[in-house]
């Protein structure tokens, strides 16, 4: 169904933007993990608004509390309910989003697939939906770690035309987190914090790249044929907002090379098997291969800008639409932590699958 | 499951590249379709090995029987059985596999998370396994053009450094397959002949990037959230053998935009709504806007190459290996077809779960 | 996943039974039917506890409120979420299920699986998951009523021995809901009610079969070979707390016939297709056939009762227990809306799945 | 999908009972079981037509072969594709069911649902389509024999009015299979096969009921709330052509106890868990409580009987029809093997879903 994600680990998320509240039920995780809001509320406010001076100004706490599947601060086994109420919601900026379509914005597509659309703020197709994805990736980053012992980060490696040398292996998370652009080269960072002062003093907006590592994915996560672990990789990430562009590994440069230059050859590392460089981005035919898992992400500039632009209404006339509303001028700051929360439901679902591939002993 | 794709029009390919057989179920195809084998073998004849002298000599008819789903010409609404038999299945070529894994390639995972595999040919992990994908995709196509008039077209854009400026909007299926390596630029085409003939006979191989289109989609065809049309067709792409990234509209190019060049607006251009640019490759919010759907996808170079390189074997020894076996220095232009069967089997889906939301009128 | 029913309608229901709240998130809903709060508690109400002599005492408001998913109004084809709060809960009173495991009950069978278990009044086994079936249930009833006019009826038919002679195709939801026991004849309902204030007197519980009518359901729904609507209806009610048996038309008294004896002939009568007889139950092939949908479902008696029983601990050590806490002597009366959730849910899946089916005109 | 059954050992059907073939897909069996075709013959054999005189003379010889899935001898944990090629098809005898519908068959429903069927001998509706159940149903016996220690057995108990007092717990397969009928109580099998031949003589039919016990079952398999243990079974039950009902347990026969005459208290029986009565037939909450599966379902008399019947034709025209074709007087003997099937392919399913619910010991 579209609004879950994942097979054994699966995701259900609800809520509009200025609707009652926002949240997610997670099917499927393992019982007796500890558990409370302590290790959900982290990851929340990385993604939550008014954080920083270069993101929306809309004043959430976005308070996550868990209803259910946890009892004496541990998990059940059964579905946890968690969920963050909406507090700051101005309805009276979208008034006139009612009748006319933000240009490259979903509200057009929603009215004309479903009859009707919830105007204000995006709705369903606003961003705060991605505070269920992010709830339910708290938890399994922590089963991740505990359990696997993997690490993932995610940071800003390019914004609009600055573009950050970042090396995904040795970057670390207090480096990412020192600026609120979350890039961990703090020059480029600062470059890239002005920029989108900048652009947003004139009301427009950028995009940029997201830079993923996951490290410690043991060899044999991920399925053959359809549910190759970079294919699900790819749709958990092209299901963000404003995602346009995947890659893994080398990704679209690895066109510039030839079979001989690309290749990873295999090596026996003093009893580690190892590929010596990693083209491959640590995936061989859609399963991990034992090194670091690694991929990037495109996100176009936010389609919501403070300029007056052609646009239809709800009759189909021409006019135009200045973009009122509080919005970010370029979302790859509290993108980063989305990114990391899917990736994580992608690899904790492979993880339980291949735990149903595994052959018992015979009696 | 890993073996199939799709929700309300579902496949489960089989087979290995040396098995007996190698096929596709298809669940959830309507009724009343005309259909024999005549619709299928077109399809699986612009996929088949040995077509030209730059894909693998591999000797395979490729002749696809229909087995069950269909009577007296047209589907039942059953499942359709549709089955290719493995036939130029030359395993002495591959005995050295069965002790050593090739670099770059699925060998070594198969074997890490199965503890067994088929080592001849590739196994599972061959592209045999895309006439299964082949063969169901002829049949979505012919819905989407009979019940939708829907156009699926494909063609290679880029071999290694050679670029053709194609525009997929005008390129028609003539032009594409006038050449053998399916670009619609007679003369770049050329240039990309001679130069995988060079690369071949180095025992090389090289990557490159097919673009697709899809005219006549119309808006309303994909669902919010987790499966967005971008995000099941980015799944699609990169579920296939050797693709390394997908891009839809603008895709990593949009970083270079800011949000008002970006944005496409709305116009009513003599009644129909349309967008005067396509950035956003014809979806908004993960649902198509009625505008042509584009995308690109990226192909690494063929892992198996006729050089010798280092590797490991079973016991995890270092050692070397030199590629046999009949292979394509070059995937892209038999990648066309299946690129677009699976754009056909995502878009097929998406139009049969659209009839489901559509509101029927009360009584 | 376990805690998900349906594929086109899909429900996932959360909650224990004295953690923080009970609720489900129904995705598929249609957009643009008119739904609020008014539309869900009646169906709660008859399901709460506390509503009559006969029932627990635990009293709860069961009050829903929902959180997403509707807008001015109506629905918008996104996911709705729909909680009820647990207000009347005394751990106190389970104290000594943390430790024993109530003969016939899930506890036993939780801590073995899980390792760990809300012991507190059923936990996730507790008949309170059904709260988020009744709600989404009345959501479907709503749909199937005004979308299709499909009616749905159930009533109380048995309990232990008192067999009431009931005509489904007759009785009105105003005869059913005139008694606390939910069956349409009145004096057998007083003698069932009588019967079961006698059997809680003693401390014992008793079960019966709820007997299920949908009229109106039109020729055409339910899949071919693993998703038959009898299987589906069968899971439906098979997975309700205490159910034990499930039978479709004459049941297991169809063995009493001969062939020529059961068959249902179709006639023409006066231009509408009937079968005079509808011992199918109106399904053949798991198809229904436009003739009434009929089935029973047996209940046991309720497992926790107020006599001392033998059982273990938690160590495995032999040792009594004797129930405590508020608990139905017999399940049946609030049963009665459950089993007509399940069905509503189960026929406006088929509903929706069946439109999808249906192929279109070709261009 | 409505062919598929299974989440995590997924099996796809297709075929129709005149068409090319009938066959089974198992995506989903763990790799390294020893496979091949002599595991799977014998339970096709013993679900053929024309094994004795009182199933259909139909002479099939439903040789299965495996098309991919395995490699030397083992599987490979890559889909596994049977198919068994149709050879005594007999269109013929089908004629005038092109333009008759059979009174309580599936014939009728499909033609209204799909607008098109294969009428030569029930198409897809046709028991045929069970022998890709018994397929994969032989593979899941073998997981669950091998890795679980886990038995399996099916008998009648009940021909028409004459029932066999069976001890599930005591009755041997050597026993069973020694009469053509499947039932253990030789004297009482002659009376139903005499019977049965009685009937057949007369053109008519008979139904009856089967008994199922899965005997080692551990404690742990089957989910909470949908996915019971029990609500499997039933909708895999159901499933089966001209099943009418199902019990777990003591069933329908439940609601002669009180609670405190129905329970099954646990006991350690010298460091054993047990219950000494097993009226729950070994599943409590919809997990399995370590004592015997036990379960029963009631067939109805075969809908195509040699008599003539009022019927419809194609045109809604009232008219009659007289059975033609080879058919079973009693489905129950051949329906054995299958209802066996269908249990080991839930319980093989809820095993794999097991090893995902066990917490992993944290790093």
């Amino acid at each position: 169904m579209p609004n879950s994600f994942g097979h054994l680990f699966r995701i259900t998320t609800w809520g509009e933007s200025h609707g009652g509240s926002v949240g997610v039920i997670i099917d499927g995780c393992p019982p007796n993990l500890p558990l409370d809001e302590t290790d959900i509320q982290p990851e929340l406010d990385r993604r939550k608004p008014g954080q920083s001076h270069i993101t929306t100004p809309r004043k959430e706490s976005d308070t996550a509390k868990i209803y259910s599947g946890t009892f004496q601060g541990k998990t059940l086994g059964t579905p946890i309910c968690i969920m963050v109420m909406n507090e700051d919601a101005r309805s009276q900026d979208y008034q006139e989003m009612a009748s006319k379509f933000r240009p490259s914005h979903a509200d057009y597509c929603y009215q004309k697939k479903f009859g009707i659309r919830n105007w204000q703020g995006g709705g369903r197709s606003s961003a705060r939906e991605t505070i269920g994805r992010v709830a339910a990736g708290a938890i399994a980053k922590k089963l991740l770690r505990l359990y696997y012992g993997v690490e993932i980060l995610a940071c800003v490696s390019q914004v609009h035309h600055i573009c950050a040398p970042v090396d995904p292996e040795k970057m670390t998370f207090e480096q990412i987190e020192s600026t609120p652009i979350r890039c961990p080269n703090p020059e480029i960072a600062q470059d890239m914090i002005e920029h989108i002062r900048e652009i947003r003093s004139q009301g427009d907006s950028v995009g940029g790249i997201i830079t993923c590592i996951a490290k410690g994915v043991p060899c044999g996560w991920g399925e053959p044929v359809f549910d190759k672990l970079e294919a699900d990789l790819a749709k958990a990430m092209m299901s963000l907002p404003a995602a346009r562009g995947f890659e893994v590994g080398t990704g679209f440069d690895a066109i510039r090379y030839t079979g001989s230059q690309h290749n990873d050859v295999y090596r026996n590392d003093n009893g580690k098997i190892i590929t010596p460089t990693n083209r491959s981005g640590g995936i061989q035919g859609g399963i991990s291969n034992g090194m670091p898992i690694l991929f990037r992400v495109a996100f176009k500039p936010t389609a919501t800008i403070m300029m007056e632009q052609e646009t239809i209404d709800l009759e189909g006339h021409n006019t135009t639409l200045k973009g009122r509303g509080r919005h970010d001028p370029c979302v790859l700051p509290r993108a980063v932590p989305i990114v990391e929360a899917m990736t994580a439901l992608t690899l904790i679902d492979h993880a339980l699958r291949q735990k149903t591939n595994l052959p018992s002993a015979p009696l």
